[in-house]
């Protein structure tokens, strides 16, 4: 990755970083074959998407920091992309946000069907621990064991699922911030902690290690699902590349609801300035994960 | 376990193990508390559901024979009844087999509602990788990655969804033999070979003793299958607690729709008798096993 530390260097090594989990992910998804193949249509068409990777990139940022080798972290971060993948195929069925669109593109659902879709999400999340249990991701077994561990406890009914069943329970239920802030962590602050703390896990950093990084996770995760709040409301549509004020429209519990859009703003700055702290004393090898923070309040889009 | 090999022994067998990995599946699954307690709510009304727990019994047979601790073989039969149980949630959408009844109980989708479903599924299938690649399982990290690859490659898109994939586009499209062979062997014996081969993995026997395992999982799963196929037709509704002829008239593709159900039945037959030759030489460790094939064959329900 580059070695620059501020915003053009940060956009480039994202880029740099999209890239090269997509050849990963290119690589490592099953290809059409046998009567099988509109499973795996359906599931290169749902990850193979593009888009900034930020899960794949802190990912990367967290290995590098932590001195963990490149090609496990891509791998890693690779599953990574498929855990996130298969959460948006089944976030966005009828039966949960029921979203046509996603990223500009037909949902899962809509471009093939409900319950290819359904199979798809099954199969990319089965698929994400195959991988991350794969030996080529790490010679040492027990850091394998610990990364499949760690992606199941925070994609799990304790983290991602959960919050995703507290977010559909919230709708037009009025949540209090607390709530908000509970579902939020789980729902996506607990994959891109995960995300954050994977470098660590393959480095064999210790338990202070693994936490800052967990945390600082937790922190830019909530701070940028805030921004994303925000901009649902105040954001840019061309921009976006979405329609603004939809959250609002579906009763969705959100920061914006709960605090105002000033307040929101407040509250992700305070998050960012609390994840910065937790990389004290890391030195110049965080600089990419403080230019990830300050690029998070920043973002337009 | 009981050490008798005749047919008393075996139902006396299986029902204790039934108990057994019902009582561990109790202890594994969260109970609920907070805002997702309805998920877990789910969970558990979809796998705390009693039950033969085949699958169980025959990861718990195969250890036996391989020389695994029992310990570890019940968190591994555990696991992947959790892994059924998603499956049996997801099989069951509207989207997909639209089933309101699971033996006897209205679906998961029924008691609770389309999402809550597909997120508990979603949280079973993750919370069955987080409980394979336990230190409890086992000491060696090498062998808990092991199974966390084989039960992933068993279930997803080469194994199980990939045959209910299949199984969903045959409907209606007059699926001839050999088709439904390969769906059958990805939906339903890939991972029940998986749970024989389980106990092999945890004692780490070599790649034959693995492969017999295995085979024969393969071989008896796809008896059981045909079997199946042929209650549907010829069965005792009271003794199956289910309606008879569901799956032509569903149009499913099915062995008697095939074949008829003679032939059905004979090919069952050979199968078992081919299960039961992957057995020579394993010996009286083998009982329970071999009696497991005999069982398939005479079963009524």
């Amino acid at each position: 990755m580059d070695e620059h530390s501020d915003a053009a260097g940060l956009a480039e090594a994202m880029s740099e970083t999209a890239a090269a989990v997509e050849t990963v992910l290119d690589a490592e998804l099953p290809r059409p074959d046998g009567p099988e193949s509109r499973l795996f249509e359906a599931m290169r068409y749902s990850v193979l998407r593009g888009g900034k990777r930020l899960r794949a990139f802190l990912v990367r940022s967290g290995a590098r920091l932590a001195g963990a080798d490149d090609g496990g972290a891509l791998l890693v971060a690779a599953a990574l992309e498929m855990v996130h993948g298969y959460s948006l195929i089944h976030d966005d069925l009828p039966a949960m946000d029921d979203d046509d669109l996603r990223r500009g593109k037909p949902s899962c659902h809509v471009a093939f069907d409900e319950a290819t879709a359904i199979l798809a999400g099954d199969a990319l999340l089965t698929l994400a621990f195959e991988l991350a249990a794969d030996p080529r991701v790490h010679p040492d077994p027990s850091v394998r064991c610990e990364l499949v561990r760690a992606m199941a406890a925070a994609a799990g009914g304790g983290g991602m699922v959960g919050g995703q069943m507290i977010d559909l329970a919230a709708e037009h239920g009025g949540a209090d911030h607390d709530l908000i802030v509970t579902l939020e962590r789980m729902k996506t602050g607990a994959l891109i902690a995960f995300g954050c703390e994977a470098g660590a896990i393959l480095a064999r950093r210790d338990a202070g290690f693994r936490r800052a990084l967990r945390e600082f996770g937790y922190d830019v995760g909530l701070a940028f699902q805030i921004i994303d709040d925000v901009l649902d409301v105040v954001g840019d549509e061309s921009a976006l590349g979405k329609t603004v004020g939809k959250d609002a429209a579906a009763g969705k519990a959100t920061f914006v609801a709960a605090l105002g859009v000033e307040a929101a703003r407040k509250e992700a700055g305070a998050l960012v300035e609390r994840a910065l702290a937790r990389l004290d004393g890391f030195g110049d090898g965080a600089g990419l994960l403080r230019d990830f923070g300050a690029y998070v309040l920043a973002r337009r889009s």
